[in-house]
This record gives structure tokens, C-alpha cells and sequence, in this order.
């Protein structure tokens, strides 16, 4: 059949899974969005901004399994590219479609607006190649090859890829032949030899356990991840990157591991297996305690999306989800015997410790927080305090985390809740976000209004960058902000909407709003405040391990 | 002597002419932010993301001659990069430092947070190269020369440039011999050539006419410009990128050149011209009435920052600084006599047409501003009727207009105003900004108030992307944004004042809410509220040109 490249795009996007397209509006896109605007089945959502549009397009994905983002060309993929970088440095698959000045100018290298105006049309794909599986531009000549090859890319590395899309060539008709569908099967022979492996590596193991990360949500893997540890008895832990994949509760659930950061009991559980299979491991600064795992000599099974590390062996040529169906599919009935666990801490580390007195502080904040969460929540938790305090608190069943731990962007939670309560309307989606990570963004909650999105901010408001304080320059002025009437926020950027919005300082405040919240429909907005050097457990210990890692010794401790 | 790599980058800026370096606080820039707080000269301004810090920057930049921003690695350097590349395309020098990883982790290529974990630590790099005039990665063995080299290249091209210094060598002292003064001399056989080239076609001419733009900011050319305009007697008309750059009165002043989008009349005198000298002319889209310049077969004499090309012929090895005084040094007297010329119109544009009724619509509002404007303003305009409001109206003597149209990003102009306030804190500052443009990046004014900046902001509230809806999609629904209280905005982001806020919806509110302003202190906010589809002269059918250069004829014109 024939039809236009921007029809044939779309077209291929939906069958991508795409159904939301966020973005803001630029000269070099508006036939795209007047297409988008006749189409069923997919909408575009605008963004305050570029940046903002790309965390909401991550925040979608990471629930819906896909997301994309719609800019005008240079100052629009310019403005995106932290979000996109961050969805690449976490896993996120994320399509850009970038709205470029017509072919003709690319081609007599015009000098136009959104360029250096020097006629070079190559440095905006330079910098997208950094942080992309793979980019393109589209021609009328090869647009349906161009756009099957990225968008075969974006479900083989589950990462983002780019679409330069000149203005010109919207309504262009060409020959568009159906998709041929990605085949990521594996090779029978290699796939019998990694089964093999895997199947025999654990069956020797006294302790086995599983490392879950980013890859089981980026591929999809929950089912057959269940599915092994159950049928072979395996426990199982999360890093920071792969948390609430898998149930977090039951027998199999240890709890989260990063190194010396990891929740109690579960290091001591890891270091001493004799078979740790890492799930799509990998151990980042932020997720292993600053690099200290200590995985047994030998004992790592490194299982990634299309190899298998075993035993010092490395097999390509294999997909994570078929090895993970064939090492199940030769399980044993029953599951093999193994030495009894210890048995997990029932209490979470976020329990008071018994007789203390609830002062109004961070710790009670959370230790409260952890009772209102209710399961099937989404919650969305920035860089800071707030990530900190939900990666050690713990969380009822079905809920899901969604946190930015690798690329790290303060101010990346309140966009990325946009595009999550968009991908999960009739879930109840619950903000954590620091006063400094929300000014970054805090625009967005203007999208959040408009779209009349199910959710509950607790802003953090503790005057300042403490998760900076933490690290040097506690009474540093560079580490203070202003302070915003941030309860008066929603007021102002709401339409005609009345958001329920209060403000808390303290505990007999906090039961009062959360009263109030748990009667309202839509947005809700608390500003919870702090004392500066108030912080959740484990904030001052991260400080202290970066200022070493970044300083050295130059520096004495934070008092 | 001997001294800290930081101190000796600090005390390199400063020799610059840096004094305030805007930015955001991350782990890996603690260091250097403590040693700025120490050091008396130089001060840090936070602002509240990247994108804006780098946007302050480049105002600060245009007023006082150079312009700094301190980021982290990966999240703060992309975030800022769009504001970095506007300012490489409208010629503003601007230094970025991007606090990094230690070195230590560089050369392990550790996988550590603000990066994509893959050990990769050039893609960042990669991405500054497109668009700076120089970059480089400190260490303590080159640290004194690659400062040197750097900072060299941004006072030689006027664009910025780009410095990672690493987490850990802050405090590593080294030796630090006193820099090499940038040589920027011409040679002398080469000016005397083209000096001779330049004044003899001057002479042959019968009616010269002087093409201002940026380079003349750039390079503080003013006083030489002045001086060759007025020995000469040579009239002189500005592109859009070159406004208020030379007085905009006086006999010599023609108005704004743009091809078919100039001020009345000033067109046909630049295109009868048979000697057109320009400086520094660039025709970008949007700066030529989309490609319309019609100067006369061999009559541009194009003067560039190290070059003139003349009578067919390119002379290199010069300064336009050198070749402007030894043009105006050879000047008899008196000045030559040239034909009389055409009397200027001296009506503005904007002046209403005899007997028209002042109904309430932008024509009316941008009239009264010409008369609100004050002699020695600053005024700031976003992209967007703002803009080409502002650069239709007559402006007052000594006024300053801070505008993008090249890069032509959407949310400029309130981070560049937070700049301009702070390098030039005496001046009163005016800032014309659409709803669009401030969604991007309102935040910002948080930071005006926190510094108690003197300006008037004037929020243009047309319900959307007006600039669009000239362009395609007059009623589309992703033209459209949400409608914020703009005017409850100031109150809820200042922290202890109370900024004067107001709306405007008639001409009598409009001269109400001028009265008060005048009498107001500080930041005064005023937020007119216009139909989507009422904007300044000129928009419609700019958007018509914007619309058959984008998209060809395949659609129809806006009605």
C-alpha cells in the first residue's frame, strides 16, 4: 500500500505500542502534530518543555513498556537531551522524533534558526548518537527501511533511539510494504549450552541467589524470573535499579542489595552465596554501596540480555528470556533441597526502634509514609532524600518505584509522574520530591492539573541541596535556595481547578492532610518541612562515602 | 608562584572580566563552589536548573562582555547545552566548567552516576565540541596551559567554550606563571592593504550604507562603527541581530534591515546601495525576511572578525578593530559629500494610523510601550510576538534589546533578563515574554526576586503557542497550553517580599497597573491577556513565510 511518511511513522509507532507522544509544539513539527491530531489511538500531550517532555515519555515507558517524545529540531533535542541520556543510562526505551528544517535547506545547508546558522546539519545527530541505540534521518527514498531499522533498535536494546524528521517531507507519499517483525530468537545449539550451564551451575550451588536489574523490567523477564527462582528455590534481591519488579514479599524475597548499602542481612546473604546470578547486573556507584559488592570470586552467573557469562565462559548468540524459559522448563519437581535461610528481618528498616519517641523529623515522616502507601501505588521518588528514604523503606505488594538512580537528575521524578500517571491512569500515583529537585521542573505540575491526574506530591521542603549538605558545604550558601510559598504553587498554575494543597510541620499536621488526601480526587499537594541537616538513615553515611570517592581526603567530614 | 588548579582557573576568569558565575550545585563541583565562597571578586549565583544558570549567563554576557556557568557532569552539562549552543549561534562568550568525576574514576573508567555506566567519559565531550570554540579536560600536568589555550579562545572567537575539571584535583597546587596576554595584533601589510581596499571603495562610492550586526557586540566595536559613520558620513541600518547596538536616532541611523521584513523604507535604501559594508553580516532566516536581501551584485564588502573580503578579493591576518581605525585614521575632512538622501520615515511602525480608535489588542499595548520604554532600559524579548514587537518599535536612546533570533529558543528571555539584572543592577529592565516562553522556564523568577532584581516582566497571555497558530494549527488543541494564575505566580515564589502582581485586560487597567509599576521597587509582574490570534504587525505574515520555507505549499494559509 501507499501512504505518507508521517502516516507510515505513526502507523509504525503504534504498532511500536506507542499511544502517547509527548512533547511541545516547534515551526519544523506542526505537520506531524496536525497528523497526529487526525489519528486514533495516539495523542500528543504537551509538555512545559522539552526536558520535562522527555522524563514524562521515560515515566511512561517504564510502565508501559515504550514511550516517545516529539521536539523541534536544535533547541527542542538540545533541551531533551538530559532526559534522553538519563532513559539511555537507565534502560529506558524512548523514541525522539525530532521536527528538522525542510530538505532543502539541510541540503543547500541554508542558514537557518535552531542552527549555529553555519550550515552544518550534523552536530544536533552528533550529540543524540552519544546517548541513542541508533538514530536516523528520514528521506522520501529510504524512510520506511530507516524507520523499521531504529524502531527494530529500540526493542533489541530497549534504549532510546532518534528520528530526524524534515519538515517538508510530512505528506510525501511513498510505497509502505508491512513491517517485518524483530526476530530475536536464539541459536538452538548455544541456547542448549547456556541452558546447560545455568542449569548445572545451580544445581551445584549450595546458596544460590538471584540479583535482579534494570533488564528484568526493560525485557520484560518478571514472569520467567518468578518462575526460575520459585520451581528452583532461589532466593532473590533487587539492586536500587531493579526495585519492585518482583513481589517483595514472601519466602524468596530478601530485600535490596547495593554493597555495604544494602538492606540488613541481604549483603551477608550475597557475599556468602556460592552462585549469585545477576540479573542485567551492573554495579554503579550509586547502586553498590560506592563499589562495595563483594560477590565470592567465581560466584557471579552474568545473565544479560543476549549473553550468558558462566564459569569464565561467555555465550553470545542467546536472548535472556529464552534461557531464562529453557533452565525453568528442565526444573526438577520438586525443587531441589536446600540448607535453610536465614530468615529474613521482618521488621523494615524504617520501623522505630522500639520506645523512641516520635520527634517530627524525616525518620518519623517515612516511618509514616511506609503505613500510607497502599499496594498497586506507582510511586515516583526524586534523587535525595526522598529516593533514599523509599529505597530502605518498604513497600506494599504491587506497588511500583520508579527512581532514577544511575543518571541521577534532581528534578527528574515530577515529570517522569506525569508520563506515569498517563500510562496508569486508575492507579494512585504518589510523589517524593525535594524543594531543590522541584524547582528544577516544578512547571510540570501544571500538566499534572491539566491532565487531572491522580496523585499526591509530598514535597520535601528542607531549604536547600541536602543531599549536597550531606556531602560538603553543609552551611554553604551555594547549598541553599529560595524558599518558595510552595503550598501556594498549585493555586497558581491550576486552570479552574481547586487542588486540595497544605502545608506540614508537624505530626498531628501530617495525620490531618493525609485525612484530607485520602478524600480528594486528583491532585494533592503537601509541603512538608524540615530542618536542612534533617535527612532520611543512610543519607549521612552516602555523604561521607561520596565526598571520599570525589574529593579524596582534601576535606574533613561533615560534623 | 605556586597555587591551586582552582585557584588558578578562578583567578584566569577573573582576569577575564568573570565576576558572577550562575549554576547549580552537584556532587562534583562542591569543591570549586567552596573555594569561589572564599574567593572576594567573584560570587556564585544559583539558579534553579542548568538550562536557565546557562540562559543567565549569556545575559550577563551580551551587557558586560563575558559570561560564566558552573554545572555537573552528564545532568548539568546536557541540561545546559541548548542555552550553550544559542550562545555559539548569536556569538556570545560564555565559559562553562562542569565539575567531573575524579580523575581516578576517568581513568578506570569506573561506572559511576551522571554518566551512562558504560565507562564512557567522552560522549559528554563530544557533544560541547559541536558547539564551542574550544575545549578541554583539566589535569594537574597541563592545567596552567589548557586554562591559558581555553580562555584564549574565548576572547579570540567571542563563542563559548568548555572546561571539565575533575571532582579531585581542585586543591592540587601547581605552578602558575602569570598568563600570556592574547596577541590579537593585525599584520601590518595585510591591514595596510585592506584598509586601502576598504577606504578606496568607500570613496568610488555614491551611497554607502553601514550593515550593523552581532559582531559588533561582539568584538566592542561600537565606538570605531560610530566613528567610521560619522566621518564618512555613512548611514547605517541594524539587522535584528544587531539592535541598540549603535544609537538607533540621529541623522545617519536608517532603521532595521531585514530583506522584505525591514522598517519602512529601510529596504530600498540598502538595496540601491552600491556599497553595502557589512559587519559581521550573517542572513540567517530568520534575520533577512527569509532569505529576501537583495543587495546589489558586488556591492557587499564583507568585514568579518579577522577578515574583509572586498572587490572579489579576501584579505586574512587582520582584525575588523584594526581595519575600522585605520579607515577612520585616513578620513579627510570634512566628510566626502554624498547625494542627499532619502529623509527617514519618523513615524515608528508601531505609531497608530490617523484616526484609528486604540481598541484593546496587542497593536494598542505594543504602542503604549513604545512610550512605558525609558532611555537607558534594558528590555529582554522572548521569542515570539514579543520579539517581533520590540523589533518594530522605535526604542529609546541608550536602550539595550536582548533577543535570540537565531537559536530562537522559546523561554530566553526570563533566565538572560536574571542575567542582565545582575551585570547591569542600575539600569531598569523591561521583559516582554509570551505564555509559552515563560512556561519553559518560569521558575526562573524565583531567582529575580531572591535578588531583588529592578524589572518589570509583562507576561503576554494569549492562551498558547500564538507564534504557531500563525504558522499551522490556528485552532489546534496542541497549540494550546494550560492557563496558569500568572498573576498569583510572584507571591508563591517569592519567599519573604511581596512583589507587585497584576492583570490586565483594557487599555484604562493597562495605564492603572503602569502607574503602580512606576512607583514599585523590585519586580514588578503584569500579566495582559490577549485573543490567541491578536499579535503584532508583521506576525501574520512572517508566519506565512515561515510556513511555505517548512512545509512547501501543502497546506493551506491560516484564514
Amino acid at each position: 500500500m501507499r501512504d505518507s511518511i508521517g502516516a507510515m511513522l505513526l502507523e509504525r509507532l503504534r504498532q511500536c505500542g506507542v499511544s502517547r507522544i509527548y512533547g511541545v509544539p516547534g515551526d519544523y513539527n506542526l505537520e506531524f502534530l496536525e497528523l497526529i491530531e487526525r489519528t486514533p489511538g495516539i495523542c500528543f500531550i504537551g509538555a512545559c518543555n522539552e526536558l520535562n517532555a522527555a522524563y514524562a515519555a521515560d515515566g511512561d515507558a517504564r510502565l508501559s513498556g515504550i514511550g516517545a517524545v516529539l521536539v523541534t529540531y536544535g533547541v527542542g533535542d538540545l533541551s531533551a537531551l538530559s532526559a534522553v541520556a538519563g532513559a539511555c543510562a537507565e534502560g529506558v526505551p524512548v523514541v525522539v522524533i525530532s521536527g528538522m528544517p525542510p530538505l532543502h535547506a539541510v541540503q543547500s545547508r541554508a542558514l537557518v534558526h535552531h542552527t549555529l546558522a553555519d550550515g552544518d546539519y550534523d552536530n544536533v545527530m552528533t550529540c543524540y548518537r552519544q546517548f541513542t541505540a541508533a538514530t536516523t534521518r528520514l528521506h522520501p527514498a529510504s524512510a520506511v527501511a530507516e524507520t523499521d531499522r531504529v524502531l527494530h533498535a529500540v526493542r533489541v536494546a530497549r534504549r532510546p533511539v532518534y528520528i530526524q524528521f524534515p519538515s517538508d517531507i510530512c505528506y510525501v507519499e511513498i510505497e509502505t510494504p508491512p513491517p517485518v517483525p524483530p526476530s530475536q530468537a536464539s541459536d538452538p545449539a548455544l541456547l542448549e549450552k547456556a541452558a546447560t550451564c545455568l542449569t548445572r551451575r545451580i544445581a551445584q550451588a549450595a546458596r544460590p541467589v538471584v540479583l535482579v536489574d534494570a533488564m528484568v523490567r526493560q525485557y520484560d523477564l518478571q514472569a520467567q524470573v518468578r518462575r526460575l527462582c520459585e520451581r528452583y528455590d532461589i532466593p532473590y534481591a533487587a539492586l536500587s535499579t531493579g526495585r519492585t519488579l518482583l513481589a517483595e514479599s514472601g519466602p524468596l524475597w530478601l530485600g535490596q542489595y547495593g554493597g555495604m548499602a544494602s538492606a540488613a542481612g541481604v549483603a551477608d546473604h550475597v557475599h556468602a552465596s556460592d552462585c549469585v546470578i545477576g540479573l542485567g547486573v551492573r554495579f554503579v556507584d550509586s547502586t553498590s554501596g560506592y563499589f562495595s559488592q563483594r560477590i565470592r570470586p567465581g560466584a557471579l552467573v552474568d545473565v544479560q540480555p543476549f549473553s550468558l557469562t558462566c564459569d569464565g565462559e561467555n555465550i553470545q548468540g542467546i536472548t535472556a528470556a529464552d534461557l531464562l524459559d529453557a533452565v525453568v522448563s528442565r526444573a526438577g519437581d520438586p525443587s531441589p533441597a536446600r540448607p535453610a535461610r536465614q530468615v529474613r528481618p521482618d521488621e523494615a528498616v524504617l520501623s522505630p526502634p522500639e520506645g523512641e519517641a516520635e520527634a517530627w523529623a524525616q525518620a518519623a515522616f517515612w516511618r509514616r509514609m511506609e503505613r500510607f502507601l497502599q499496594p498497586d501505588d506507582v510511586v515516583v521518588a526524586d534523587n535525595g532524600s526522598s529516593m533514599v528514604a523509599m529505597l530502605h523503606a518498604r513497600l506494599p505488594a504491587q506497588c511500583s518505584l520508579l527512581v532514577q538512580p544511575v543518571w541521577a537528575a534532581i528534578g527528574y521524578s515530577l515529570p517522569a509522574a506525569l508520563g506515569a500517571c498517563l500510562a496508569t491512569p486508575r492507579r494512585r500515583h504518589v510523589l517524593f520530591i525535594g524543594d531543590g529537585s522541584f524547582q528544577m521542573t516544578a512547571q510540570e505540575l501544571s500538566t499534572l492539573l491539566r491532565h487531572r491526574c491522580n496523585i499526591v506530591v509530598f514535597l520535601i521542603n528542607n531549604g536547600g541541596y541536602t543531599i549536597e549538605r550531606m556531602i560538603l558545604g553543609p552551611q554553604a550558601a551555594y547549598n541553599d535556595i529560595a524558599n518558595w510559598n510552595y503550598a501556594a504553587l498549585p493555586a497558581a498554575l491550576a486552570g479552574d481547578q481547586a487542588p486540595l494543597s497544605v502545608r506540614v510541620d508537624s505530626g498531628e499536621e501530617l495525620e490531618a492532610a493525609l485525612t484530607r488526601v485520602a478524600g480528594h480526587e486528583g491532585l494533592a499537594f503537601v509541603e512538608i518541612r524540615f530542618a536542612p541537616m534533617d535527612a532520611p538513615a543512610g543519607m549521612a553515611a552516602m555523604g561521607q562515602a561520596v565526598r571520599r570517592y570525589d574529593y579524596g581526603f582534601a576535606t574533613p567530614d561533615v560534623p
